[in-house]
């Protein structure tokens, strides 16, 4: 089983390996991360690159797609040959994923018209001008097309996706095997329970970037 | 504030980027990536590089170290060269941490001895051989030194650190700005919720590796 991650510029890192950490852990699964060039590719921070070991136009099929979001879907979304690639690949796979705002690169591939789906809290109608409804659920499935909610939220997506997969016997070993059992310190981890001050502590930080 | 990931051969990937992504977003963070040769060091799956962008002799203080662990590890404790230079940088830091079997290159650096500390819940005697007591919290601190249990629970503990370093406003802030509500579709993060059927399954898969 083929496991294909789509990197770009400034995309954010946890975006792509929580999902990358769980699937790779399926029986058979080889994952490859991928981007337009091969060679490292800087995450949001600039402090971190992940390696792209493929060009996007050497790989030609996958059976999972993930596509991970971040600043970089800025100018992502309108960087037509990976948006081509996404359309072209989707056609072919079983699953296609995605975390965060990397559901606004699936949405300009033309993939998310008149389907539910989700991204980061602070880019709803990013997500709703490519025809998507937003849903404030954390994985949201509509067929074979499944997006997670912000950066977290794709190690929930790709338990989710394991089990439907390989069974829920295998996605429980591979979730005892990373102990997620999470005991988050606070309860604040959306903007419902983080409350408005704490909301707009995020939005004036992420302004100021 | 300066942070420190020190990378090496066969580390786990999510160890290392669960508190990259908290810490981060820590006001006035600088976090960067080191290993004992700078340039691409891969991770257990062998299919993920992230960049080491310093040599560690490059690396002389950090105010935070964070050692993520990994099947890597077995190697990494008798890795004199890495586990003086935790010995040496320790001494300097405000706070030393580590993630799953990180936990063991603190101790084989000498850091956990008397200490209560945690790891991954399958190298329970490996850590205790350093002389350091397992504790079964999922986030274990003593004085400067914070260890975490498998994987995972590197995001757990950055948040507890984050809220330690910058206040709890601004760690709930973190949290919400990476979405951490954690809704995993089961219930089988520890050995105990797993259950011994799905714990053999991990425990088989990783005598294969």
């Amino acid at each position: 089983m083929q496991v294909v991650v789509a990197l770009f510029d400034c995309f954010t890192a946890l975006d792509a390996v929580g999902p990358y950490e769980v699937l790779s852990r399926l029986p058979g699964a080889s994952v490859v991360f991928a981007a337009t060039t091969a060679g490292p590719v800087r995450t949001d921070t600039g402090s971190l690159a992940i390696v792209a070991d493929a060009a996007l136009s050497k790989v030609t099929s996958c059976d999972v797609l993930v596509v991970p979001g971040g600043p970089g879907t800025r100018a992502a979304v309108i960087d037509k040959a990976l948006v081509d690639w996404v359309a072209a690949t989707h056609a072919k796979t079983a699953w296609t994923t995605s975390v965060c705002t990397g559901s606004e690169i699936l949405g300009a591939a033309g993939l998310l018209n008149g389907l539910e789906a989700t991204t980061h809290w602070s880019r709803v109608a990013a997500l709703e001008s490519y025809g998507a409804t937003y849903s404030e659920r954390r994985v949201v499935q509509q067929g074979k097309i499944v997006t997670a909610a912000g950066v977290s939220a794709g190690i929930d997506m790709a338990l989710t996706l394991a089990g439907l997969i390989a069974g829920i016997e295998r996605a429980k070993a591979i979730q005892v095997g990373i102990e997620y059992d999470p005991q988050p310190p606070f309860d604040a981890g959306s903007v419902t329970k983080a409350g408005p001050e704490i909301v707009d502590l995020v939005l004036a930080r992420a302004t100021s970037r």
